[in-house]
């Protein structure tokens, strides 16, 4: 892609409710813009991002056996009366009337009608456990929407559900989805630390939240660091391997301020482990038994002839929220670097170009060609605009590799630079192996 | 995938709603479940068909050099208001008040927002000319929803826009897109006719509709079959190639019964080229010129110092909509046969199982794991049940090719077979190589 061609509005002005880093980024560099409160349009920049978070997120959902559907974000609201809910969501829930006269909500989670879908579908004990899950938009009519795509209306995420015959079951599957959760959070390139939590108004028994360091989080974060250094690649995906895997995890000190307390914290973590920090949440998940399959009576023949709700749990990751929560993680010292696997582009080319030499022009369009051929995604600054506006410009669309054309180019050797470190100069040919290899 | 696993809840139960072939196959396939009136869930195996059809399109959009992105579901009502078309618009639009009292909606369609988009980030012609697209759930509150997908409330479409600065620059993005729609149809194993047709509520002057043949459409066709030997590599990619493409098209004969004179047809199509049938609407472009940009004031900075309105135009494929356009183009003699591009498998393999005899199970096993390896997207049937039940199951489900594992089968060849076709006994390894090469 061209720059010159690409639809991002970079611009300087910022709304004054951008308050938070993520936010006032994502304005400045054209990822997104606002429509209405709380509610974004993803333009080409952020919408590649999101896509790519999407998609691993996808990935690693299919690797523990859950199946993707794709339930519609408008629900009847009879379900929700069947379950309670619809009177306790309170005004958080966009409630709609159809021009018939019914009772309709864009659905902020989806419990109820995953749990009408599987007890219309599965009957049988033979047929578990099972793993569903879809990626589609969601509404919570916040009161006060903030903080970019971090506290928005209208929200992307990623909910799976899982229904089993008992308990023990339920567990296994609880612990299938932390593990994927925390292989999802590594391959974005962010630091996970699952926590213990209340289970809130889902309900239920046991609940995991999943909160990534950023200084400028919403929560204050106490850990003992050696919760990073759990090795993933030691368990297998056996149950007995996965169930061991939480208990490590859960073995290290890591709470949020409202469980916090000084002595605790003293005693459990070795000062040179302590971690205090703030963190945002960007995953969750619960197990809730039959909280909502008993209501909703979705029930399962079990062997001998007996039937009983059948055990559910579920499990979200904020799509959107993880575009501004990397960028929290990520901008420092007005400089974004993405992590590699979520970039917009692979590598950027930035040429010197003014009026009367177009020469650097054409040895960028050059290499341009050769990265495509590689399937290397790459982006070349075409615009007519001098060089220090560009690397300030760039230093805000984050894209990890340069390679500058200028100056210092020779006939076969270019300026190649990781953001945040020093240039080196390299051949094309060692240029793209570098950049196979990341 | 093992059959088994898979969420693919089969019934012969049938809701007396279910009128046309696709809407009952889909049900009975347990691709979709209705959750409300006109609005579904899609489980895994209509999922699957729905993601290949959109990643289709957006290959195709991409390489015409459209920007993918991505608008909000919930727009507000002030930009409908700015048109004038939020009294217009009737009570197909969902009209919806949030917490606060203010007045939203749900999207049908997309020209208001891509319009202020626009209009706050370009501002000069030599940012022109632009095409933007995005895919994103839109709904339509029928009065009669029906026909499954095919008219449904919640639905999910590909729309583009176009922005030129002139009308002469507009046509050659319109042509473009023509072009990417004949491709995208071609990919997607349909016949379709593009038709000159009215303009409609979305007004403007130049419009075509992409018309898929299937016998039980909405609307008659009349048309020269020599329309689709029509060869789309005699055009490049340049302007003036793409114009003749459309002239070309246009220059053969078809309209639908509104349009159709007897008489006329008789006289400008020879017998034996005549096309009498009927057809479903699948693709829809319009030129609207400033329809949209001068009420909302999308001005640009013209050469010579003036402001023009952009000139623009829209674009949309009905993407869950050609799920149900394709079995009915597909689905004859309680046979549906998916085109190889969009098949939710590329292959199913049907072992003869029974109680006492896992031998063809663990053939089957063994296969699937070769084709897996492949890189081919096999189900294998380990359901325990009788051939002939399995056999009419998979004429529904329709995945083009069959390996049949039974009392045929000899050491190292297997029945290997085509929906609609004789088997033929072959080895592993022909079989893999047919698959590859379909």
């Amino acid at each position: 892609m061209y720059l010159s061609k690409l639809f991002i509005p970079i611009t300087k002005e910022l709304s004054s409710e951008a308050k938070i880093k993520s936010h006032q980024l994502m304005l400045r560099t054209g990822m997104i813009k606002q429509s209405s409160a709380g509610i974004y349009s993803w333009l080409p920049l952020g919408f590649k991002v999101m896509k790519k978070i999407e998609q691993i997120v996808r990935e690693e959902q299919n690797l523990i056996g859950a199946q993707e559907m794709l339930m519609p974000t408008i629900q009847s609201s009879e379900i929700w009366k069947e379950s309670g809910r619809y009177e306790d969501y309170g005004e958080e829930m966009l409630r709609i009337k159809d021009r018939q006269g019914r009772e309709m909500l864009y659905g902020p989670t989806n419990e109820e009608l995953i749990t009408d879908i599987f007890r219309s579908s599965i009957k049988s004990y033979k047929s578990l456990p099972q793993l569903l899950y879809h990626i589609q938009w969601k509404f919570r009519d916040e009161i006060r929407p903030r903080f970019g795509v971090m506290r928005c209306r209208e929200f992307y995420m990623k909910d799976a559900y899982s229904f089993d015959l008992d308990e023990e079951g339920a567990k296994k599957s609880y612990n299938k989805m932390f593990y994927s959760y925390i292989r999802t959070f590594n391959r974005l390139g962010l630091k996970a630390i699952p926590m213990a939590a209340d289970t809130g108004p889902i309900g239920g028994d046991l609940s995991h939240e999943f909160i990534i360091l950023a200084e400028t989080g919403e929560s204050q974060i106490y850990a003992d660091k050696k919760i990073f250094e759990v090795d993933l690649n030691k368990y297998d995906s056996s149950d007995g391997s996965l169930e061991k895997m939480r208990k490590d995890f859960s073995s290290f000190y890591a709470v949020t301020d409202d469980k916090f307390k000084e002595n605790d914290f003293n005693e459990k973590v070795k000062k040179e482990s302590q971690v205090k920090t703030k963190g945002i949440e960007v995953g969750h998940i619960f197990y809730f038994g039959d909280k909502y399959s008993t209501p909703l009576n979705c029930l399962i023949d079990a062997q001998g002839g007996k039937k009983a709700p059948v055990k559910m749990g579920s499990y979200g990751i904020g799509i959107s929220r993880l575009v501004g929560a990397t960028i929290e993680a990520n901008y420092n010292n007005e400089i974004m670097k993405w992590p590699r696997s979520i970039s917009p582009f692979d590598v950027v080319i930035i040429p010197s170009i003014s009026k009367n030499n177009k020469e650097n022009l054409q040895k960028a369009e050059k290499i341009y060609k050769e990265l495509k051929n590689q399937n290397i995604d790459v982006l070349l600054d075409d615009v007519d605009e001098n060089m220090s506006n560009k690397f300030k410009k760039h230093d805000l669309i984050g894209i990890p590799y340069q390679i500058i054309i200028g100056s210092k180019s020779e006939e076969d050797k270019f300026e190649f630079k990781e953001l945040n470190s020093k240039s080196t100069m390299l051949s094309l040919e060692s240029i793209k192996s570098q950049l196979k290899n990341k």
